[in-house]
């Protein structure tokens, strides 16, 4: 397998947070460009929906990911060998990603040609939560293992997310994981949030969710025009 | 079910944590009180692990734990029906316990009489390790669908902690995790740490872990004397 660009990140120096991702989104709707910033805790199967993901789209669209990890480039490897542009985002211990050092990260991608980059965030349902990337949208992955009351208890991840993946599915049988109540504090902290429940897996439900996703990408195009 | 204290927790004004954190190690140490910081991903089953250490060892031992979560009480009120002396700490949205938050929970808690304390810290594998709050052994769960490889990912929170307690094997056929590459890389940040796998919802595994814990206390305390 190829080596993959590791870039270290460095911490940003802008006071304004929301400012510069308001420019960075901005800069991205003129160049056509989709960012989609993807937050889970650990291991929740981050790493195989995207791959899943990037199997579904690659045909339709051009796909560039930013795999943020305090360490490691495992996950940037993984993904590479999908066909899809990779870079490794190293954060040096750091809990999350800001407006500038996504943007560092983008100019490390080299963004020319694509037309949706998915950012994986650290794995993390705190601090990432806290700051806006000038991500298009935020997404979150649950995984059915991890329990349906994770709404109740990490609210502000659960707020700023119009889209909740509820991964894991198939092995829903061996956990005490209740859908409906899952959906139910879903929306309590984010009423217009889409849910979609996959098994990155088995690949159950990703087609939903890939369509969803590619209307979101042309839709945030089609505004260019 | 009795309502639970509920203290909100002020951000620490000190400097300097590891000063503050060697100065109550040794406050707990001439009061003969165990610390024990329990760290883990959100959903990895630090709860219902705490629930059957209490169960194990309150004929034993004076217990009293300490919730750290960002909002809800449900943590606490679980415990506290087990019959330890509890409380739920509210961090404000923070990701971690330094010296001083632990020190303010202590107090709320009230440990006269106390002979072990369990800090459930926030559910997040990278702050939390950065800061040593004062507690004697730092530990640690993994739960099995999170995968073998988090040691790769996360090397701080398994470099700093003594013991890793691996949860879930009753799902163990359900996912490809290998538990003897997990110790491998366990071992690969810190050589001495001591691997317990357990089982929280079945027990299987609870007494290996409950009599290392109580051998720690009375070690911690018959150094007193």
């Amino acid at each position: 397998m190829d080596a993959v660009k590791i870039l270290e990140i460095k911490q940003s120096v802008f006071a304004n947070n929301d400012a510069q991702a308001d420019a960075l989104r901005r800069e991205l709707k003129r160049k056509g460009i989709y960012l989609l910033n993807l937050m889970s805790s650990p291991g929740s199967g981050k790493t195989t929906t995207l791959t899943r993901l990037i199997e579904s789209l690659k045909d339709d669209l051009q796909i560039g990911v930013m795999e943020a990890d305090i360490d490691s480039d495992v996950d940037a490897k993984t993904i590479a060998a999908t066909g899809a542009r990779a870079i490794q985002l190293h954060t040096g211990g750091m809990c999350h990603l800001d407006a500038a050092m996504t943007r560092q990260g983008l100019e490390g991608l080299e963004t020319e040609g694509l037309e949706l980059v998915i950012l994986e965030n650290v794995g993390n349902l705190v601090c990432p939560a806290e700051f806006d990337t000038g991500a298009v949208k935020n997404a979150m992955i649950l995984s059915v293992p991890e329990g349906h009351d994770k709404p109740l208890k990490y609210p502000l991840m659960f707020q700023v997310c119009d889209t909740v993946i509820i991964n894991k599915i198939d092995v829903m049988p061996y956990f005490d994981f209740d859908l409906e109540k899952c959906s139910e504090y879903i929306h309590m902290r984010n009423p217009n949030a889409r849910i979609f429940p996959i098994s990155a897996r088995t690949g159950q439900g990703v087609e939903a969710l890939s369509a969803w996703l590619k209307e979101e990408v042309n839709a945030w195009k089609g505004d260019n025009l």
